[in-house]
């Protein structure tokens, strides 16, 4: 095992803004090991009046939409106006492959040698939907290094974007035109969580389709409930590659927060946020503590088996599991 | 407390059709006291057998869609047919009023006095989104006393719907026309999980208007990929008040069955709504044992104030918790 620091330097280091520190720290809180676990916990416990300060933006879409080089170009747009940004890119694959995480960096070359940012690439881990472990713990040792703009990146292809939109201010959600949109796989329920629809690669003879998606997904939303946030979801385009609606985009955003933070919204979503990731986080360490019981562990594929086959019925499965992980604490019952 | 049968008075009163014992079975297995759910699970064991041979059809919507004249009209068509049906129906304000639940019976009256239906009104209970406790173990019960369609209502309003996606073979979503979206506050997510929508109430000088609507949702659906059963999802209209459209809906659930049992998809979907179904009740069931332990308990309100006003982490209070539940329960960890 690699060495650690004390809290205090990791606290020290982050409130510094060393970038070093950030990232040792982010591995800290990404380990799944018990002491580690402990000293991430005082890290976070120490930084948390620091944090909260940053404008936090999801960013979603399928493989092939362009999400790098988008992220790229508006993390180029935000530090250009002088402001700091922080990108946290989830690689779902790196799960089996381990591989693309190098691949992020070299994806968004500009931005990781621009001073103004830092490019924190994360394994999804075996974390539902491929978000990373401890993105929402990630984002708050950013901000309390100071980063006033966190960009998350998550793939829109699974659970992921309700975990991703429970933790940002904004998300938006990339598309393309043309691609069909069997191929592009976006569900619809996907539609409904975006702040706003931007259909990327709108460029050269791309152009005239973009504006034609566009429309038909603006059609396809009017259908729908304005959201609880008072802002109608708007659909743009842009091209990420030609650097073009990026500043658009951003302005956008800031429509967003300026209604948001007026009516109230931003700080109450932010509110409801904290107490669904309390839930979750609950929800997901039962669970995990749970079927890593060994107990369960060696009941489990059987038990599946006979559930799925219908040999079993699953209720009674359940039952048999769960007095096995309580069996000797019954006073938890 | 009332009194209860023994296991094998229960069985033989489902298997032998006797309606009495039926609600009596379904009145057991929704209790939540420990004797109770002891019992119930023998029973359920011992149907288990029996089950699975129903067409179980989910039927959500929005109050004031008309989903009661909706399967009363349809339930009669059905039976019209020489075919049985269980119709287990779940009133979400019966949580708070506990006096709607003879209302579903009134509701439906013509149905309530068919020889050939059961209806079953139950509590949405304190279970997410409204769906009763134990919808999934309701429908063995009836599928074992020998009814061949289960229709089961949900409110089209909040997490119910994926749960009753997820415990039915084919699930209609009732809309209205020229209700306004925003009236109807269907969720656009909902609209991705229905096999068919139908809009209500398409009679008299309301027809146009419903024609209207369907074409606007096909070409919303049509925005959207294939689902994974191979079905396109078909937009149609109805009047359960004038009965007109029923028999349409009722074909149409045989054209979708027909389908899924010739490419397979029928048996997979119920296969993996078993292991659905364990896993939501594994996490159902550790999540409500931790909220209900006496230690947890005493401190959750205060925990929940500090957690969104934002002076605790989500993370170190879950931690917190996590270690006084299982703190007499070391090995557990």
């Amino acid at each position: 095992m690699r060495s650690r620091l004390t809290v205090d330097l990791y606290v020290e280091g982050i409130l510094n803004r060393d970038r070093v520190i950030l990232s040792q720290a982010i591995t800290l809180i990404e380990s799944r090991l018990a002491p580690d676990r402990a000293l991430g916990q005082q890290v976070l416990e120490q930084i948390l009046p620091h944090t909260g300060n940053s404008l936090r933006i999801g960013i979603t879409g399928v493989p092939g939409v362009g999400k790098s080089t988008f992220i790229e170009a508006l993390g180029q747009h935000i530090t250009s106006l002088g402001k700091t940004v922080a990108v946290l890119t989830v690689d779902p694959s790196s799960q089996r492959s381990g591989g693309s995480i190098l691949g992020d960096k070299t994806r968004m070359e500009a931005l990781s040698h621009n001073p103004r940012a830092y490019i924190r690439p994360s394994a999804a881990g075996n974390s539902l939907g491929g978000v990373a472990y401890r993105t929402r713990e990630a984002m708050l040792l950013c901000e309390a290094a100071g980063f006033e703009v966190l960009l998350v990146e998550t793939v829109g292809v699974g659970q992921s974007e309700t975990l991703v939109r429970d933790m940002t201010d904004f998300f938006l959600l990339l598309m393309l035109a043309g691609a069909g949109d069997e191929l592009q796989g976006i569900k619809k329920g996907i539609m409904e969580m975006a702040d706003a629809l931007a259909i990327n690669k709108a460029d050269g003879a791309n152009q005239t389709v973009a504006q034609q998606a566009a429309n038909e997904y603006r059609n396809a939303l009017h259908l729908f409930p304005m959201s609880q946030s008072g802002w109608a979801i708007p659909v743009v385009t842009c091209s990420a590659q030609a650097k073009e609606g990026i500043m658009e985009i951003w302005e956008m955003i800031g429509q967003y927060v300026t209604l948001t933070k007026t009516n109230g919204f931003f700080n109450k979503n932010r509110q409801e946020q904290n107490l669904a990731w309390l839930r979750s986080y609950l929800r997901q360490e039962l669970e995990e503590r749970f079927l890593n019981h060994p107990d369960i562990k060696l009941q489990w594929s059987a038990t599946i088996q006979s559930v799925q086959g219908g040999q079993e019925l699953p209720l009674s499965a359940a039952e048999r599991l769960l007095n096995l992980f309580f069996k000797q604490a019954d006073h938890l019952k």
